[in-house]
């Protein structure tokens, strides 16, 4: 039996890169983990998210309990299957999107009752409810339900919830541990750590988990419109109270300097709709900072995006066609920028790792700030 | 020199099949064009329109030079390089888009002056622009520019507008013969036949044409309503006017039937937005007919959508698949039944191809007619 397991192979200061073995093939931390909210990373095919060199992708618990359904996916074979990729999933247990996308939500000890965004059906979400989900979609790496509360909040608000966050990661472990063998083998559970932007709350959190036990350990609540300054203080305060052997998951970040700060910080996964969302608005990530192709100055330029990229929008096409295509609101515009911006956070994750398993994560961190400070903003 | 020449291989009936030999590459006849109306076949990459089979795009000489202009896209190294797409291409003149897109039309003698449906601005097309912008696109099959009278029309009406396309049409050829030699090299320019669906107009116009001489000859002024019968009978009144050495091509044609009916009656060349414009709408064509994936029906189908297709939507995904990136208005639904339905006309041309070559096209139509027949719509 394939177990699921972190091999940590080197380090750099607080920095580390290793490997997260699971049956479904290994994952390369730090990893960055393009989101396939519903079942498609959107205006890519499968082949193509692997071929810029993702080893995970994201499913949201939310989108598709919602739509198609979790029970229809694993009539089907599972989400896998479903989307076409067979490399390793991981799921969020659909609380962050309950409370930003759903409407008359209530929330209580039990779990939360909502009403779907698309057709305004009632449904409920509890801790047990989010492991089924997730094992009915046949994730690789379920996430508990936790409760994220909007910030700024009073520190008793943030105190308050996250008590009954830790209970929810609790009631999730349990549920997650009472899945049939054949079906947990090889997968694994991870708690959230919370807590807002208070040290001694996210040490209590991260403390708390580790007595329950999980298999990784994500740190939740950030990258919600706080400055850089206090996410990368916040982790500071929390990565230490993090087992080392386990892997550490900042979700739902980040900016490329975001990620560089986080993986110096000891972070080893990610995910972000960024590179997506941003590709399909014609903005580009380069190595010299982001490039808007909407802007007229491309409109007559025959320079590719990037003349050191691998992929197809910038081996094949000029940036006055990538702007004529933005500008004509064709559908290739936003496959061919997706792509690139997935292409760019790949290189950019293996650049990191690389870095750190040559001891030289200084002197990567110098070049990338560097080349972007060289550059005037376009 | 590569010169350009129609080569013709065997004929069945009144259907041929051959090969036109490019400077660009060969084009195998009975040909499908797929559209790129604005430099992208909507929802693919160029490369994926060569490998569902595609010997020639078409682009959409009104489109382009609206956006992003046609002496911009000549300073940019032409249109092939502009879009990645390295084999041949035919444009339109024009013409058609004009009378059906632009508003405040006023057509004399000289040309029609029209405002762009884009940004209002006036713009000017006589038979020498179109085939100046066509050259400026670096096109390998030209069109001359035509008037396409609204239909119903009194006959006196579209015998006027056919006098005129005449004289446009000898305009047009001129134009063509003072382009540079070395520009010129390979390039071919067809003439259209107009004439409604008045035998003795389509004699006259076809005539008229062999007069100036042309590389190729289409038939235009179909497909905008009238019922198959009539675009049928339309053709064998026109068709056996045109020279055989030369192709024929049956403009914006169409559904499959149309084609397969329209090769029974000598036709060698097809374009229509129908597989691309239907895939992005979520129908999908199939030898058993045409399926709407939006459809319930197919919520939870895990069968693929044509077990037998070489397509990546129906070796890679389930119906229940495509139905749930319909419903959810996914970039991968356009891409992936785009995709599917160039494979599926690509293979109906390849079977047409082999049939007329074997001697056997009346078993391929009623092959072709039978599994239509034995299945319910769907």
């Amino acid at each position: 039996m394939n177990a699921f397991r972190f091999e940590l192979l080197a380090t750099d200061g607080a920095a580390r890169t290793g490997v997260i073995h699971t049956p479904r093939g290994e994952i390369r931390t730090p990893a960055f983990m393009p989101v396939g909210t519903a079942g498609t990373v959107k205006a890519m095919l499968p082949q193509s998210v692997r071929e810029t060199g993702a080893d995970i992708v994201l499913g949201n618990t939310y989108h598709l309990m919602l739509r198609p359904g979790a029970e229809r996916i694993a009539r089907l074979g599972g989400l896998h299957k479903f989307m076409d990729w067979q490399r390793p999933i991981l799921t969020d247990s659909g609380g962050f999107q309950v409370m930003s996308l759903s409407s008359l939500r209530k929330i209580t000890e039990e779990g939360v009752r909502f009403q779907s965004h698309i057709d305004g059906h009632a449904e409920f979400l509890s801790p047990e409810r989010a492991m089924e989900i997730q094992r009915l979609l046949g994730s690789d790496i379920q996430m508990v339900l936790d409760e994220c509360p909007a910030l700024p909040a009073e520190k008793s608000v943030i105190e308050k919830s996250l008590a009954m966050s830790m209970r929810w990661a609790r009631r999730s472990r349990d549920a997650f541990n009472l899945q049939a063998d054949e079906e947990r083998s090889g997968r694994a559970c991870f708690g959230i750590v919370q807590g807002g932007t208070y040290p001694d709350l996210r040490q209590r959190s991260a403390e708390a988990l580790q007595e329950f036990g999980f298999d990784g350990y994500a740190v939740g609540g950030l990258a919600v419109g706080e400055p850089q300054a206090a996410m990368f203080e916040t982790l500071e305060g929390t990565v230490p109270h993090l087992p080392t052997g386990k892997p550490h998951y900042l979700m739902g970040v980040g900016k490329p300097d975001d990620i560089v700060g986080a993986v110096l910080r000891g972070i080893d996964m990610f995910d972000c709709v960024l590179p997506t969302r941003s590709g399909r608005n014609g903005q580009a990530f380069t190595w010299e900072g982001t490039i808007n192709l909407k802007n007229a100055r491309h409109a007559d330029d025959p320079a590719p995006l990037d003349p050191a990229c691998r992929c197809p929008a910038c081996r094949q096409f000029s940036r006055a066609y990538l702007h004529h295509v933005f500008k004509s609101q064709e559908i290739i515009a936003s496959m061919l920028l997706t792509w690139h911006n997935l292409t760019f956070y790949q290189d950019l994750m293996s650049g990191l790792r690389d870095a750190v398993f040559g001891g030289r994560l200084g002197e990567f961190v110098t070049m990338f700030n560097g080349r972007r400070a060289a550059t005037l903003p376009t």
